[in-house]
This record gives structure tokens, C-alpha cells and sequence, in this order.
């Protein structure tokens, strides 16, 4: 809990819910008749609703951004070290809104939640959801928040794939897209460890075919294993040795297969926790999400044509010790939008932080993306 | 099954079992009182007794190095490409010698032979196991071979780790030690990675700790998850881009959870046939093995103070793509070696292959270590 919530974050927030009937034809081939987002906002729409700034978030995170819920809340929302009154996305002059996609499990339509059709969870029959079909829900959520265009969309990793498909899709609906420790597509390698996350999930015996809560169950090794495994690729080999190095808990080696060194320890308690508060039918629709990414695919594997039709300034932001999204893949992004002519600011931020950099205060990071940030304010003001 | 054997491989070899009777104390403050090794022998040892090589084998590999069991082997020994003759390790000049390691499956004293104190295998009940403990098996077995000194001991990854205990622990009985894609200790994330597959095998609920064959199963999945996850260390980026890119099993995608992927076919096709040649326990001792390898540890933390001592002239070899076992990991042994005025001669090998490159006939690879190795026919022709 927060003695008292510090002045620089935007305070109590609350979710709202918001129902769609215009059935969503899915990339899947099927379709939602119907469904809900999540979201939140921060910050005050203004009258000629020009200010609008999305947020789209990354693989198991939602729509609870900045802020908190309650008084008694322990920790903020995840993007607290971004999203505020003076932060880098800056609430006093940005309308902020932040939504959980289509396929989680923290409120929005997912695995969690009621098929109207039958009555019961969707669980396993919830379809499968692409980022293109999110871009296609958050359009629908502008729509409705009378948001002809967006100032910024900001994302990263899973989120700036969203962020890339917004400039494809809706060009005319983006001014402004900021692209952070993503990539163009996954790299094999990526999917490999996609691919034995959810390995683990689909043979937990308590997967039951993902129907495990209709058996009273959860797929808890599972889901544990995928998130340790996640883990060690959001952190760098360097983070790591500056974090855990080679440290012993009780001190000295016990020669048994209980936790020996904190690293072990560390992983176990991110897996364990990670259960209580994650749908690992979620986590198999989001890594799918992830695999599925590719825009060029359907632009002869040209990253460029496919974003030829963008009209948004563009800012990249790379890490240097990111492994899951390492800076040459932003720089494919930047190529490909500089061979087009493209407003595009790359940065490529030190930082032994690995993946996980891009929700860290680091100065030179919010130094940079706070000056491109602060152009977009001018815009919106003048 | 090989049309007919090449003409550069050692041919048709017969492992042989050799039994221990004296007690061996280890590292965990357990006890052996007796053990077997099983090992194959290439090539004919001198009447001097100067020409033997040790090879130590890595994680889940095993005493058959080279040739062929039988005519109607598919495959030849792992390290075929290498030990031959006319080839960089040749038997032509050289006695070779290659075990199993205790705690193995495949012959030597481990969780999966009889426990001649119950009757039963040992199951679970195998004591853990440490580089340490090997190498002094190790020297009983060249003491009943009559080896009072070898010319070289050899391994990749954790065999390198054994060349250096070697090197510490019996400098007089080494003359020579090539140390290949190792590293003189494991890194936080090399040990989160042996901690997500050591979860993978005990929380799988066919594990029974550690007595599943006396359960009449097998934990396939968590061994399948632990193989799966290892392969994706062994190979590079690169080299996964390379083979699999984000090639479709059936040309474009399905939206499901079967193998959609080239890169998940070969995953699951690696782990599940490992399931049916190695073993559970031995997979958790193996990982142990290589999480508990520290030799500095026990010198302040000083890895040249520890290797003050040996001396061996070394080769180091490591590849640019190694990720697992980096360059920079085998740079830091050749420091600590030229620290120590050591003759060391050292390449880090251009290779797309990853950390499986030491297995691999690489050109340039096999040039540097056929070049130090011809140094070491001379010295024993002379």
C-alpha cells in the first residue's frame, strides 16, 4: 500500500467495460458476435479530442497501466515509470487510454469469460486472436470514445507489433507511433521458446485440453515452467550475473535438488505467483499472437512495402542487451522505414537490463522518448 | 546402417564394463563402495604407455565416441567427426580412451543399474555427482589401463570442465588439455536454464521423486520439455534462422496448437525421442554437475590461483555464436592461463552453429585442433 500516492502518478483510476455488438470477424476465419473490453484512462480528453494517446500492451500485462485501484494496493500499474502528470506520456496533456486485447484474462473477452453462446467460460474455445484483430477491437474502442485519431499509439514489445500494425492498417488514424524493444516477426528462435512454453502448458495433465476449470483445476506447472522459462529471456545474461551471480541461499551447496542458488530461487517464486494471477489459456492465445506477427508476409516479405502506406512519425527504441527483441531488429524496422522515406527517431539505449529495460526508469531511455514526446505535446497545445 | 564403414572411422568397436572395488568418496560426502565404468578404447596404446588421450564427454552424451556397435547402427559414435584415423584425433597414433561418467545411463554406475546394497537400482538414490568425482574415477580407470599419464585430455562443454579439474587436481598425470565451447563456471542464466529443465522432469506428476520406474512410467513430458529447451541453448540464432526461418509445416498457417512451425516439428521431434534414450535422474544429476563446476571457488574466487598449479599446455577453443558457452567465457580461462605463464594457444572459431559446433566439422575448427594435435604426435612418436 502506498503511505500516500505520490503526486507525479494520476491516482485512484477504475476500469470501465465497454460492450460491443458488431459481430468481429476474426483473421481465424471465425467470428465474436459480441464481446467487452477493459480499459482505463488517464488524463482529460480535449474538446477537439486531438489528444488521444493508446497504449497497447505486451504479452501478459493488461489494461491497468498507471495508478492504482485502491488505497491498499501495493504497486502501480506497470507503465507507472511512463504514464503520469509530467511523465514522459504526459497526463496533463494527454488523454491516455490503456485496454486489456481480446483474448486476456484481466476483463476483457477471453478464455475467462462467459460465451454468451453457451452460458459457461469460453475457456479452450475462445478462438484464436492475431494482432490485426486487435488493432480492429481498439479501432472500435476509439469509435466509441469518439477518438477519430490518435495522437500516439505506444507499445512495447507485443505492444509495438501492435503499434506496427496500427501505421498498416489505419494509417490515417496514427499520427504519431512509438515502436519499443519490438520486431518486426519472431525469429525461430523466438518461437522456439514460445513453442515449449506451451509445450509445458498442453502436457500438464491438468491442462484437461485447456477445460481444466471445468475439472476444478489449474495447469500450475505448466503455466510455473512457461513463466521461469519467460523470465530468464526478459532478463540479460549480464542483469542476471549483477542480480543473482553465482549466490548461494543458505550460503553453502547442499548436493540436493531443493533451491541452491538464488537464481533458482528467484525463478521458482515468479513462476509460482505468476499462477495465481494468469489464465494459461491466455498465455497460449497471446504467444500465438506473437508467432503469428509478421506484416511482410503479405507484401512479398517486404518489411517496406508493407509499411509503403504509413503516414505516422515514427520513434524506435532499441535496448542493448535485449536478447528476446535485440536491437537488430528494431534497426530492420528503421531501415525499412527510412528506405520509405519515413519520419523515424531510432535510439539504441544502454542497458544491462535485457527485455524487461523498457518498463525501467533508465534517464537516457525517458530522456529520449520524453523529447519525442514533448514534440507531440506542442502539436496537441497549438 | 552404414552401406560399408568409411575407411577413416576406428570400425566396429565393443565397449567393456571395468568394475571398482575400492570405495570412492565424493564431493556430497556420500560414499560409492563399489561401481562400474563401461568405456570403449580407439586405436593401440604404445609400449611406453605414452600415447593415450582421455575424452570426457558432455550433458547427455556417453563413452561411444566413435565407430559403430554393429553393422546395422545408423549413426556412428558423437564425435566421429573428429577421432579417427588420419583424423584431427587419430588412432593411428593415439590410444583413445572414452566412458560414460558415473551417474550416466548408458552403462556406467548411475540411477538406472543395481544398487548392490538393495538389490534394486538406484533410482533417485544415486548420489550427486561433481566434475571433481569424475575425474577421480577417472584416474582409476587409467590406473587399471596402466595409464600413468595421459597425453591429452579432451572434452567440449562439460567435458571441458573435466579437462580443467584434470589440469588442477592431477597436474602431473596431463600433459596436455584442450578445452572446448566450455567455461570455467556456469553463469545465473545458464543455471536458470538447468533449473527450468530440472522443473520440467520433478514437477512432472509420472516423476514420483525420482521412483517412476518403480511406477511402472516415465516423466516424458518433463524430460521432453527439458531436451526441447536445451536444443534451442545448443544452437545459435543464426543458425535456427537459417534452418528452420518461419518455414510452415504445411505451407501457411492454421490457427490451432498443433505443429504449425518447422522450428516446433524439430522440437518436439528432439524431445520426444530423447525421452526414449536417456533418463530422468541422470538428467537431473548431469545439470547438478554442471551448476555445482566452480574450481575457483575454492581459491578466492581467483580461476588463475586455482589453475596455478597445472602444468598442461592447453588449447581453448571456442565459436563466435557459442551463446550458452560465449567466447568471453573461454577468453576468461586463457586469461587466467597466460596470467599463470601457461602455455595456452587459444581460437575463437567463426561458426553460425552455436554451442553444437564442437561437434560439428567445421573447417577452420578442425584445422586448430588438428594442427595443436599433430604438436602432440610428435611428442609421442619421438
Amino acid at each position: 500500500m502506498p503511505e500516500q500516492i505520490p503526486e507525479d502518478s494520476v491516482g485512484l483510476v477504475t476500469p470501465r467495460m465497454m460492450h460491443f455488438d458488431a459481430p468481429l470477424a476474426l483473421a481465424c476465419g471465425r467470428t465474436l458476435e459480441e464481446y467487452d473490453l477493459i480499459y482505463e484512462t488517464y488524463g482529460e480528453l480535449n474538446a477537439d479530442k486531438s489528444n488521444a494517446i493508446l497504449i497497447c500492451h505486451a504479452l501478459s500485462s493488461d489494461h491497468h497501466a498507471a495508478g492504482y485501484h485502491s488505497m491498499e494496493d501495493r504497486k502501480p500499474g506497470w507503465w507507472e515509470s511512463c504514464i503520469g502528470p509530467g511523465k514522459v506520456i504526459d497526463t496533463n496533456h494527454f488523454y491516455v487510454v490503456s485496454l486489456n486485447n481480446l483474448g486476456g484474462c484481466k476483463g476483457s473477452s477471453g478464455p475467462t469469460t462467459i460465451n454468451p453462446a453457451t452460458g459457461k467460460a469460453y475457456g479452450p474455445d475462445f478462438p484464436i486472436v492475431t494482432v490485426k484483430d486487435w488493432v480492429e477491437s481498439q479501432t472500435r474502442l476509439a469509435d466509441n470514445l469518439g477518438i477519430n485519431s490518435w495522437q500516439a499509439v505506444i507499445g512495447g514489445s507485443l505492444g509495438g507489433m501492435q503499434v506496427l500494425q496500427w501505421t498498416i492498417d489505419y494509417p490515417q488514424r496514427i499520427r504519431n507511433a512509438a515502436v519499443i524493444a519490438s520486431a518486426p516477426k519472431l525469429t525461430a528462435q523466438n518461437i522456439g521458446f514460445n513453442e515449449v512454453a506451451r509445450q509445458a502448458i498442453m502436457t500438464d495433465p491438468e491442462f484437461h485440453a485447456g477445460r481444466y476449470n471445468e475439472h476444478g483445476v489449474v495447469p500450475r506447472r505448466g503455466l510455473m515452467l512457461a513463466r521461469m522459462l519467460g523470465h530468464i529471456t526478459y532478463l540479460s545474461d549480464d542483469a542476471m550475473r549483477d542480480k543473482f551471480g553465482r549466490e548461494l541461499r543458505e550460503g553453502s551447496i547442499n548436493y540436493g535438488f531443493d533451491v541452491e542458488f538464488q537464481v533458482e530461487s528467484y525463478l521458482r517464486y515468479q513462476g509460482q505467483s505468476f499462477v495465481d494471477r494468469f489464465d494459461a489459456n491466455t498465455y497460449l492465445l497471446m504467444t500465438k499472437a506473437l508467432d503469428y506477427f509478421d506484416p511482410a508476409a503479405d507484401y512479398d516479405d517486404d518489411l517496406g512495402k508493407a509499411l509503403a502506406g504509413a503516414r505516422s512519425n515514427f520513434l524506435v527504441i532499441s535496448f542493448t542487451s535485449d536478447w528476446r527483441f535485440s536491437p537488430q531488429r528494431s534497426r530492420e524496422i528503421v531501415r525499412a522505414l527510412r528506405n520509405n522515406n519515413h519520419n523515424v527517431s531510432y535510439a539504441d539505449i544502454e542497458s544491462p537490463h535485457g527485455h524487461d529495460a523498457f518498463l525501467l526508469p533508465i534517464q537516457h531511455y525517458l530522456d529520449v522518448f520524453g523529447a519525442w514526446m514533448s514534440q507531440l505535446v506542442k502539436e496537441v497545445s497549438a
